[in-house]
């Protein structure tokens, strides 16, 4: 039998996904969230996420911070759904000497977000860990089922957009490895999005309810990564141009600084969760000036969607057409 | 601060559940399960458990067990509420270098109980560990609101069942671990119900709809462990006769050969995954027809309610009262 490092997260996924569902899961595995029927009007959403110290996050980890993240990547499941957020369950391994003082300020962070967004705390388990100590939190929300985004459901001449700026989380992470001289506003502006990601809920549900929006999901992986499984669940290819993709001041001066090119930080990083998106060609003046006269992040068109079978290609400024050769990150194979 | 092993695990919970939570959440941190309000007439039931590796299961248990146990004792959660579970979310934390055949073989288990209490596995998290591989399952059911069977209606009077017989699992384990001569037929019982917990899910359902149970819960840390939470939530305290404590012919047979006291196994041992409820006393004799005559588990009378604040009593044979000295089992402080 293969290991993990051998087949990689997304081959055993592929593997469990292949077990029947019954007819009131709408959606199982392979989306940003499950969904069930509800009534003939509502749908539940189910979202999980594992994170465990070594590996998501490490002792020197902000407590409030990892609370708040914990919670936030997970809303941004459902806003990449077009959701709203009701209640999670939080679970703990904790090694037995573990200062309690660490896990209350963990709780403040997680509370603090689940405050702002609506969210109840309604429960866990708390058990012991040999040694890492492990979260999960599963996360439920609703919405009329009229209204859910899929990631399945793009078409070829359909317009890419994504909110926000891309590669700033990854910016953070570096900043926090690496020792970068840097301004405090654009330090501070990068470990922000890294540290406390801010879930895109109210764009997510003024999106979902245009009913222009083929496809929706979260920026996890990075987004040529993530835009591959829209392609793959939508049957369709893409081309992005590279020149069109937003990135934020504080990037841009950070990856002079450290001479990376902010363009395959943009591409490649993950955490930003930000949302990508298709919208059909003409309505996508419309959404942009709906999201425009709101209180919404700003939205970038960055590519387009073609015919094919996943494919993703990229245009840079000179003009010429690359195939994407990044295949985005998987816990088992990247560090293998 | 404090760590773990000073506080425990109830310290830490009790700690965290002093956050409020809105008004459509009915019962929060403290039951089976988290009971929140769906409709005027219905709720969704919410139950989560994380299991460790090297804790909670080693790396010779069988995995088809293993996956039967994680859902099964989760089921047993929705069980206590009277409730009809739905469907579950599954995350994993995997070792890099993990056998992906043992995951197999644990996703054969989940799915052969998921099928048959038609539950869906809708998703999950597939993640890496350094070194332990750690599951984490939550669990979602609905009932109605009306029938719900919280720990906390317990009354004064009110007589004290439990479901099948008790002590077994402890029983099972303690097989594992030492050499012990048995029957073959006793020691399979008594393996099984360690390894392959049954959900009592129907007994439950016909309980809570006779709206005769005042409280209910399953017994996960053994029955006096688990009574001092319903007396604690329900402000009352509680007598158990000793005598009438139901036993298996395999765990006497066990205790014979061990030199062990069946009685203090079945008090005190914990995983049998049976239903601990109160009935009102003039429904009592009506509850056990009703109980009889269909395919249920056995239910046996062992106790009653009694006015005080959360003690329990044992009376032995010789008549003798004597309030209980066992606090249960704690992840934390057992093993201290």
């Amino acid at each position: 039998m293969p290991d993990f490092k051998s087949i990689g997260e997304f081959g055993f996924i592929d593997h469990i996904a292949t077990h029947p569902t019954p007819k009131h899961v709408l959606c199982g595995i392979g989306d940003d969230c499950a969904v069930m029927a509800q009534s003939n009007t509502q749908v539940r959403l189910v979202t999980t996420d594992m994170m465990v110290e070594g590996i998501h996050f490490f002792t020197h980890t902000p407590p409030e911070g990892l609370g708040h993240k914990l919670l936030a990547v997970n809303l941004s499941d459902i806003a990449a759904m077009g959701g709203t957020p009701t209640d999670a369950v939080i679970s703990l391994a904790v090694p037995i000497n573990h200062d309690v003082g660490y896990l209350e300020r963990l709780y403040n962070g997680l509370y603090a977000c689940a405050d702002r967004f609506g969210v109840a705390i309604v429960g866990g388990d708390t058990t012991r860990s040999n040694n890492q100590l492990v979260l999960n939190i599963t996360l439920t929300g609703h919405m009329d089922l009229a209204h859910v985004c899929y990631r399945s459901g793009a078409q070829p001449g359909d317009l890419i957009y994504v909110s926000g700026t891309l590669g700033d989380a990854t910016g953070g992470l570096s900043l926090i490895r690496d020792k970068v001289e840097m301004n405090q506003t654009h330090r501070t502006h990068l470990l922000r999005k890294f540290h406390r990601p801010e879930p895109r809920l109210e764009l997510g549900q003024t999106l979902s309810k245009t009913g222009a929006i083929t496809a929706m999901m979260d920026i996890s992986d990075g987004v040529a990564s993530d835009l591959r499984h829209i392609c793959q669940r939508s049957s369709v290819s893409a081309t992005l141009q590279a020149s069109t993709i937003p990135l934020s001041e504080a990037s841009l001066r950070f990856c002079e600084k450290t001479k990376k090119d902010a363009i395959q930080l943009a591409l490649s990083g993950g955490e930003d969760y930000e949302l990508l998106f298709t919208i059909k060609p003409d309505r996508a003046k419309e959404i942009e000036n709906l999201v425009q006269k709101s209180d919404h992040p700003q939205i970038t068109c960055i590519g387009q969607i073609t015919n094919g079978s996943g494919d993703i290609s990229i245009t840079y400024k000179e003009g010429s057409l690359s195939p994407l050769k990044f295949t985005g990150y998987d816990h088992f194979r990247t560090n293998a």
